[in-house]
């Protein structure tokens, strides 16, 4: 009988107002033995519906920050009761549970040797079978058989990692001056997070925003009270901000340019 | 000393901005020894405000997924701080704490031998004996006289079934062509979920929207992007759906029937 | 090695629909060891943006209701990556974590006998030592180090108390007829939260909103449906209600008086 304590984070797009995400943590649950205890941690529950490319970003800005041994389990499905593969992901450190349409994406591209599975409905999937919540009903069940360190080949067969969905994400569009960036991810603060990494950033350059320069700072503090800036954010990429305010009320989704000094 | 891993389940409408959820869970752990430990699950705190139906619906979606022996603290209370009882109810496998205002409708009907217990305020409430929030003040205590297995009849006396307070749930309207259908409940993806179950399709039939019929599919990932279908959902009731996009933005409540064939 | 179940009470702005919380709670556990468990209770993560004031009333009206031993993480910063200090406040039964911004001021107005240290960044920010997210890389290891009670001085030292920042919170303005109050929080429920306490209701009084007297009741479900009504609400503060409705949407925020009689 397995014990001790385990993390799993969960990051999908089901919302708080309804009881889905609840019933996966009790369905999770249900199928322990009692000495085995779960942490769950919400990475977020309000990925935008149906938005596959916004929960594989969060997730990687997510993942490496928990313990080893982490369990994520991330559903967003548009495609559930589909064809669509229900996948397990394995890296030397973490596991990563959910289905096979991209949200993985990132997480393919930082592990060079990460093992793919599918998880066999005939072995995994449980009453009442609905073919409209796979996070209750299969998800649940093979999260459960993770934690019991089940032998994985008993509820899921390795796949080609080749035959795995992958959605692309664009590096910034290089012009003879610079770059032309792309929004990724709008915060809760209305920070605009670019796809332009601080690695791009060879040489001295300046950001352009609407056809105005703006100034560079090194946080949030820096900026006087609803001034527009960029920084570089907590994952390395560079954000359009302001202060005690909110750029995407003030800007929307501007135009964004990096242009060498 | 009692010690061990317990499940408690949340369901209120007392949302998230405020500190109220998170008061009533550090209420309820400071009551307890150190080695006994609770994770507690949220179904929800988003009810809609006062609206005891949609609590007893989302109890009723959930609670059967959860392990045997976890404790469902339910709170939609208007009634705090009147004459309403506290109650318990004990089933063979779940207790489930909160007002005796109807929260517990479906669960009386799922249940044929429950037991009904009132709360002795005199014997739980604890300071400072508000009259609005007893999810503080009395049932957080209760809770935690549960998990350490305090003899029930120390803080609550047994009370008639029959004076526990009903909602009527309302079947399908019966028809001479089939039924008119009433919409229960509409989730977050804006799916609309009617009070046909899956029982009732006894003979083939048509599913009839704002006049219009709509097909009856498998999962939403069977309809084109943006169609309006029908489906049963993870209950087996009848949800009214639009693949990718939401049945609520589009038809609001509309008039749903379900026609023989 | 340190073992055994610790409750971390979290009160933030960084809401729920990005990773940033989910973050902070993973890389705290990614600190500890095996035999130590964490039990995460979300006061709230929904304080209105950079609003210190409001983190520091929901703050003061939740503390006293977690076990002793709990450590709070209060995160309002609006001044994150400047020069602003990150601190520890002891007092005999609790610790609260989170920048010097006056987010502790309600707290240092309870405890006369608590200690303050400021929190030594070399000792404490990991990398990738973001200017943007502290709550990641230095409030987490902080919190770490604290349960896993390493000594307090080998990653804080003391500062005196009067360098700590305060926020004024102003009691009722006093006239020749009662007072004048103000709203210091509004709730989900609509109810409003005024600065006048139980302790001032020293003689009989009638509340005047706009200019119309109301009625004072024990409990919400004590008015008729829809009625403005005043009442001593949790915390024994004043509060404008109304039953089975929200005061917010109805009176905005009114002005209100007490006028003895």
């Amino acid at each position: 009988m397995k014990s001790g304590f385990k993390t799993v984070a969960l990051l999908t797009d089901f919302g708080t107002k309804d009881h889905y995400i609840g019933v996966v943590k009790g369905r999770i649950l249900k199928e322990l033995n009692e000495g085995l205890f779960v942490n769950f941690i919400d990475i977020t529950h309000d990925v935008s519906p149906h938005d596959v490319k916004q929960a594989a970003l969060l997730l990687y800005f997510s993942y490496k920050y928990f313990p080893h041994g982490t369990i994520f389990l991330c559903i967003v499905d548009p495609g559930v009761g589909t064809e669509r593969k229900a996948i397990i992901i394995k890296t030397s450190n973490y596991t990563f549970v959910g289905p096979d349409n991209g949200v993985f994406s990132l997480i393919y591209e930082e592990f060079s040797n990460f093992k793919a599975f599918e998880i066999l409905p005939e072995k995994t999937f449980q009453p009442p079978f609905s073919t409209t919540f796979h996070g209750r009903d299969l998800f649940a069940p093979a999260i459960a058989f993770l934690l019991l360190e089940k032998n994985l080949l008993t509820f899921a067969r390795p796949i080609l990692k080749k035959s795995l969905i992958k959605i692309n994400f664009p590096c910034p569009q290089k012009t003879s001056y610079g770059y032309i960036l792309s929004v990724w991810y709008v915060d809760r603060f209305g920070n605009l997070i670019t796809n332009f990494s601080q690695k791009l950033a060879k040489k001295p350059f300046k950001v352009i925003v609407n056809e105005k320069e703006i100034s560079l700072v090194k946080s949030y503090g820096y900026a006087k009270k609803g001034e527009v800036v960029a920084l570089f954010g907590s994952e390395g990429l560079l954000e359009i901000a302001v202060n005690q305010g909110s750029a995407y009320e003030i800007l929307n989704i501007p135009e964004i340019k990096i242009v060498w000094l």
